[in-house]
């Protein structure tokens, strides 16, 4: 075999045997395939597509190509997975209402890059937190108080790792092939049996269109079944921002709103979604019975007791969650109805507040975000505050955009949180 | 700008704006766009294309990367070249025809790697033969003698090498638009004014049909208007090997043979064209014209004077012309006619027996290679000679396949050397 050939196979269109997928991903974690030779093949994918087949083959090597958890002896075990988006604080909300419910979550998260937030940093925002726990104390901690949220070892498909930062700089991140692929192999090698999966559609997200989000969940159900696991995707609106917080304590505090009914709108609603469609698959039940006992757990406080929980038992102490220097007030120029917020302009501008890194060594000031002010609909005067920003910076509002605000005479229609169920 | 919205682009199928070209090829050269970035690109490009306008861009930015000939003080220049192919020496034979002719031949050439060999390589076979020789004494040259061949510099589109080299180990070889802006950005820079391409279509080209030579000889001849340079484009068959011997110093020996009238065939056949053409470019004549002159000054011994003169002027000695020590017969197993050979089988073992590098760094041995003892058509017996190998090697014929031979019950119909020439 040689990698010259196999790219030429799949630049003509043609599909790629077992052998040829397991040769490239070998050759590659071993540093006989170079980066240049992954990126023309991987762009060759992107255009040309992969069949069914080989994108299973494909997840079922890079699974194979490092660790695998195993989490049978905590018996059903069920992960969340979701495409990915701005201010996404769903696990911390989700794993203890499922956990509440008595389903084990025992979840590997990741940390935020660029714009986009890790469910990690946001968790060591709270003092003492720790992420970083030998395998033997996370099933322990599962098998204790029905839930965990730890780091990722570096040892879960090495295989995905090296490629994920390949496509990221070589314009080869819009595929579904590869975004299956990607997602599945991770999950599988996590260990869990059942698992939803929050499929983001929109202008901001990585999948634009339904059609393509339904291709890309389609595609999961089929790789979960073929490796003997459940999976459920649902397909949700990523134009509508999720909650009002960005920024890792920020997030924690919204997280906390939510679990004790301080807030209410579109992020408590898909948090109950997608716990409840957890629930149904964790013990068996009717969607409608999972999501009744959710709703119960939530209201009477059971859920946001196994949070407090959870935050102990890892060593965090919710005390002196860290709070920014400085407040600023970003008003409104302009006057009408509120029809969109554009997601990842504020992800950006986050960032740049010091909630986010650019490259992997920089450090995240925990306290800095921004809280949203306004929800879609609203009318907007002039003078209105959009959004309040908080930073140990120095900053100049009038050098801030509030662009990322569409402000216009008409009201939007109302629109859908989720679009359909996919099984 | 930023490297991965240009590949985004180009993925999505979408036309690159010059600037956005202008920044890939500058950007990659300084070092700014990686290899694994450029790699990704060229995928896009070879599979989704790029308009005429584009390739014309291209080729002028890739063009402007480096230095230019300035030929102006030769007066009209034409140059020749081929797409590439095993054992041709046809520059050795149709430089010194068409110098003899009157027209200005000022070549720059380059080295083999691979099975494919390289004019300059076999020109160095011959003893005392300099290639590196300065600009001025290589323009003195051409007033003098009309003629010269040296080794292309380094400074001639570095985009050009640094692409090439590229695309030879990421699987993007194969694409009209890469192709024909290579060659045409090379052959502006080399500063002729008037162009004679073989284009070679045929299962061991890199052109496999007709149609494809068609498309790269009418972009080339558009590359040519828009940079005021007149190119004619002869398609021929690459299925026919080229003469009978493969190898540096036995293809120097061949070229000899046909300039002083002991070859005749497919090899003096093609050389007595592509001059022909030449001619007819250079002098501004009829073809039928300019043909009868070549076939004059060939078969009367003025182009072999020429080619004596070129190698003196260049401090070659015919004398020494180095020989392999060993020399073993290959023989056939089979009987019947002989419909094809396998030129790339040929290429690669001539490279085994030392005439190639597979390496830059690998030194050739300028006596070795192959003589091809039977023609197309031919009837063979069993134990007939199919060829004969030089080399200082010791090898076991019996372990020499004699596959690149096809031998068959039924005669191949005749096959046409030309299939079209372009304007």
């Amino acid at each position: 075999m040689d990698i010259i050939e196999i790219i030429n196979k799949k630049r003509l269109g043609k599909i790629l045997k077992r052998e040829e997928i397991k040769y490239v991903i070998d050759n590659y974690l071993s540093g006989n395939v170079a980066d240049y030779q992954m990126s023309s093949l991987l762009m060759a994918i992107v255009i040309n597509g992969m069949t069914d087949n080989e994108i299973i083959e494909l997840t079922k090597i890079m699974l194979n190509s490092g660790e695998k958890l195993d989490l049978s002896s905590l018996g059903t075990v069920v992960d969340k997975h979701s495409t990915g988006g701005v201010g996404d604080k769903t696990t911390m909300i989700i794993a203890p209402i499922v956990a509440s419910c008595g389903v084990n979550v025992a979840k590997m998260s990741g940390r935020g890059l660029g714009h986009t937030g890790g469910t990690i940093d946001k968790l060591e925002s709270i003092p003492g937190f720790q992420v970083n726990i030998s395998t033997e104390d996370f099933l322990e901690q599962v098998k204790k108080i029905g839930m965990a949220v730890v780091s990722q070892t570096n040892n879960l498909v090495p295989a995905d790792k090296k490629i994920y930062a390949l496509r990221d700089v070589t314009g080869t991140v819009e595929s579904i092939p590869l975004i299956a692929s990607s997602i599945m192999s991770k999950k599988i090698a996590s260990g869990a049996n059942k698992l939803v999966i929050d499929v983001k559609v929109g202008k901001g997200a990585l999948i634009k269109t339904i059609k393509d989000a339904r291709k890309l969940a389609k595609l999961m159900i089929k790789i979960g079944k073929a490796n003997g696991i459940e999976v459920v995707c649902l397909l949700t609106n990523m134009d509508i921002p999720l909650g009002c917080n960005i920024g890792n304590a920020l997030e924690v505090r919204e997280a906390i709103d939510v679990l004790t009914n301080k807030s209410r709108g579109n992020l408590a609603d898909l948090c109950i979604e997608l716990s409840s469609y957890m629930v149904s698959l964790g013990l068996n039940i009717t969607y409608k019975e999972a999501k009744s006992m959710v709703i119960d757990n939530l209201y009477d406080g059971r859920a946001y007791e196994k949070f407090l929980e959870f935050v102990k038992w890892q060593h965090g102490s919710l005390e002196g969650l860290p709070k920014a220097k400085n407040t600023y007030k970003v008003k409104s120029t302009k006057e009408g109805y509120l029809t969109s917020i554009d997601a990842l302009a504020l992800g950006k501008l986050s960032m740049h507040l010091g909630a986010g890194r650019a490259s992997l060594e920089d450090e995240i000031d925990y306290g800095a975000g921004i809280i949203v002010k306004k929800n879609i609909g609203d009318y907007i005067n002039k003078d209105d505050v959009l959004m309040e920003l908080y930073t140990n910076n120095e900053i100049d509002t009038k050098e801030i955009s509030t662009e990322a605000f569409s402000i216009q005479k008409e009201n939007t229609k109302e629109v859908k949180l989720i679009y359909e169920i996919m099984k």
